[in-house]
């Protein structure tokens, strides 16, 4: 890698920022070398040329004081910082930042886990507290709290929560949960949102609005702060747990299954974040591509009913869970399998039938928070695994199902990807997720997964589907889709831009939000 | 009441406004007749004087488009606007602007019921649409969905959102249940907030976040936009529903009923807001304070006594519901049960034993969504009988709950009046609602419940209680609570309100937020 510079900046200018982040932090915790310390911060999964995102440098304070001074450093030379937590970001760019030249503001460092209270039910993370962490905390003290977690075990618990995130647990949505937040801003302005405003405040992490406008939601998705604290509630461990398993056989059933899960979700029989799986994704997580078809193109016919065989698995594949004492948990099961067992050819498991599976094992800890890395095999259904992941929101329908469904399978098989997805279902939505994987050592396979990306966006926006989230280089083009009455939602987005940091030092061009200072050049 | 103008205008600018507010509504729809229109603006329960409140005039748009117009006449005067909903905002300030001379902008004539949507359980709404006018229109088309409604029946379904308020079903949060907004801003943007941004979204109001920075809360309790469509969801009605009422003998009681109920509300056996409320509470929905004693200050046990025993009622009442097939309202039933009743002199009742009393027949109506006023009786008790709330959030402890009650019933004890309150459990935090019930014609009583009031702000957010909601007369002294870092939340909010509102015409002062315009004369 070349060295790079933030747009702008002559090299003496840039040491100078340098040597002042190293005042501030410490010598042992700037990192510019472009061969030794970057390459950390590159996005491993890029579709695009790195050098589009190579930052100048990155660099990780302790503390808030340590922010204070980084936002400082930025601040007395307009050098553009981009904001990363702990956790991986596979999938959507990673540590890299949305332009090359900015420098990372690494937040990992800030790890500490400043209060769990089992009486409320609630904890308080620092940016850099990964699920891992924070369960292995509540372990160690004892505690009979239950986290909700991420697919992967090294996600962060803030970060994920700001990325607008979901787990599986009855407290999947994770913003909803979120409760209480300490914020920097670009001009070194510390915020304690909600209660928290209040001097010796009793109820900081227990009650989500305050007073006057609730900000909290403006500094999730965006570039307006930096979090440096927040309160997450955490659901006691509930009296019993009892995940389970439909399978269906036909690719068609999405429908019926979507419908049959509505009523179901909407009545709150439901009450977790429940995921219907495709046939690829719950088989990717155990075998590999070439175990069942070495050629190019969609898997035949005989390689899908082979795996389903073997795997024991159907086109479309339920994972849900009962919770609560075994009265309520046997009453609500009547219900939900008479339901889903009245699609043809449905099949029902439960723990007892598919202990120590794969597939099966690492649904049945997420849905009840413990964290684990099984996803993460998803990388490994063809060689040299890499992804990034379309998630448009979708209304709980058979048809709106089917349709998002087909929008991407039709264009999968035109491009030469499969189609690895799952609908993660919330209170009145599914994140519909699909795992767009490629081969990171491969060109040409990365240039199709770029195109094929921009094309699922265009496709998707025209029927009326948005996402709600996306990798870096999708940023732009996406938020380009919220354009109803002349952009005036991101128009509002920018006022708030410049209103807060209208020297544009923080993550310039997070979620396609650019400040003044960008906004032309980007346009350009 | 004599004309008043807004600050600063002379009267043949005044009347240029009129003028043209006439030619954007039609000329019955803008109101300034001191004498004839102007009262219905006033707040009837003001301790202090009138004249601080009184409205220039009101204007009453039939649709987005004359909003727009309103909005251009006000920003090209640089008229200060008061926007209310529908419902009477009793305690709060009613519709009476927060300082006079403002224009009312009131919202009541757009009160279309825009969308119900049976199969995904929700509701979209104008400003100006009760609680009432909800629960008819679905009575009216068939609906299997309920609403969850504040007390009084002529409460606004969005003015409520908006507030922060609470109803009392498993959707009394109720901005956690919005979903969506249409907001035009003070330069007459028109912004859809979330996944309303997408054009021919199909999820405008499935799913809360959208992409990038979840504004939806800032326009909440704030003057940064004038919402005019929301959408809020509904819960599809329950298989059963079985409300129940436990009564404590004892003020101490407080103590080990709030310590009770903390787990069972944390561990999700009690879905609902729940409430425990104080015996004036609930006798003067019932009966008046003379019918048991007609001295002046505290009532004498022996009066107390007799109260408690002829209406079968407690120190403390505890009020929730279950919610469900039998089988789950059984097994949840005995937990809940035998919880309560382990607390010495609790009493237990259902539905059979309290057919027909009011206080009971209200409460049961509430947790299932009906609309009604039996609440309203609470201004019964005392001859002309006003009231003003004081609402700190308590954390769900025994002491916290006792000392907040202590703090407010001695203050009451040495002022001269009862204390009537309520706690209404959240999903971490309860609302402690003090109704202070005064004599609206009595100069001395306002007098004292207004002295009392900031006593009691004082005191709370000494001992680190904050409000959540308050009177207009309070705002400025409530939101200088919330001050810890010199103000920054503030500071933040009026840097929000000067960039999205530079000439200040919307709501100046609400919630303590001051236009660049005043913040300097308010201040001085």
């Amino acid at each position: 890698m070349q060295k790079v510079l933030p747009s702008g900046f002559l090299p003496e200018k840039f040491a100078a920022v340098l040597a002042d982040l190293r005042k501030a932090v410490g010598k042992e915790y700037v990192f510019s070398d472009p061969q030794w310390d970057l390459p950390a911060y590159n996005d491993a999964y890029l579709t695009t040329p790195a050098e589009l995102h190579q930052p100048s440098a990155a660099v990780a304070p302790a503390n808030i004081e340590e922010v204070l001074k980084v936002l400082a450093v930025a601040s007395r030379y307009g050098a553009p910082l981009w904001t990363i937590g702990t956790g991986k970001n596979f999938a959507y760019g990673g540590p890299a930042p949305r332009k090359a030249g900015f420098v990372v503001l690494d937040m990992k460092r800030m790890k500490r886990i400043l209060e769990v209270n089992e009486k409320h039910g609630y904890a308080v993370v620092e940016p850099g507290v990964s699920y891992i962490d924070l369960y292995r905390h509540l372990k160690k003290i004892g505690s009979r709290l239950w986290i909700d977690c991420a697919a992967p075990a090294w996600g962060g618990v803030m970060p994920n929560t700001l990325e607008h995130g979901v787990g599986y647990t009855p407290y999947g949505d994770h913003l909803m949960m979120q409760c209480g937040m300490e914020v920097v801003l670009a001009d070194g302005t510390v915020v304690n949102t909600g209660m928290g405003a209040l001097p010796n405040s009793q109820t900081a992490h227990l009650y989500k609005y305050g007073f006057g406008p609730s900000m909290d939601g403006l500094f999730t998705q965006s570039n307006y702060g930096v979090v440096t604290k927040m309160g997450v509630w955490l659901m006691p461990e509930p009296r019993g747990y009892r995940p389970y398993m439909f399978t269906f056989e036909r690719e068609e059933d999405l429908e019926a299954v979507t419908e049959a899960l509505r009523p179901l979700k909407v009545n709150m029989l439901i009450p977790a974040v429940a995921v219907t799986a495709g046939l690829i994704w719950d088989a990717a997580v155990q075998v590999r591509r070439s175990d069942y078809y070495t050629g190019r193109g969609p898997l035949p016919p005989s390689a899908r009913q082979k795996m389903k065989r073997d795997l024991r698995i159907g086109e479309w594949n339920f994972y849900g869970a009962l919770y609560g004492p075994e009265p309520i948990m046997d009453n609500t099961w009547e219900v939900i399998r008479d339901i889903f067992m009245g699609i043809p050819g449905a099949k029902v498991y439960l723990d007892a039938d598919r202990k120590g599976e794969a597939a099966w094992e690492y649904r049945k800890k997420l849905g009840m928070g413990v964290p684990n890395m099984t996803e993460y095999n998803l990388m490994n259904w063809i060689p040299n695994g890499a992804h990034i992941d379309f998630s448009p929101i979708s209304p709980v329908t058979g048809p709106d199902a089917m349709r998002q469904y087909a929008l991407i399978r039709d264009r999968c098989d035109a491009a030469g990807f499969d189609y690895c997805g799952e609908f993660a279902v919330g209170w009145r939505d599914m994140h519909h997720i699909f795992c767009l994987t490629f081969e990171r050592d491969n060109e040409d396979s990365k240039a199709r997964a770029n195109k094929l990306f921009g094309e699922l966006v265009r496709a998707a926006s025209e029927a009326g589907y948005g996402e709600y989230r996306t990798h870096i280089d999708f940023m732009d083009q996406i938020a380009a889709t919220y354009n109803w009455n002349d952009r005036s939602l991101w128009r509002q987005h920018e006022k708030l831009k410049d209103a807060l940091d209208p020297q544009g030092i923080l993550s310039p061009g997070k979620m396609g939000i650019w400040p003044k200072t960008m906004r032309k050049e980007v346009k350009a």
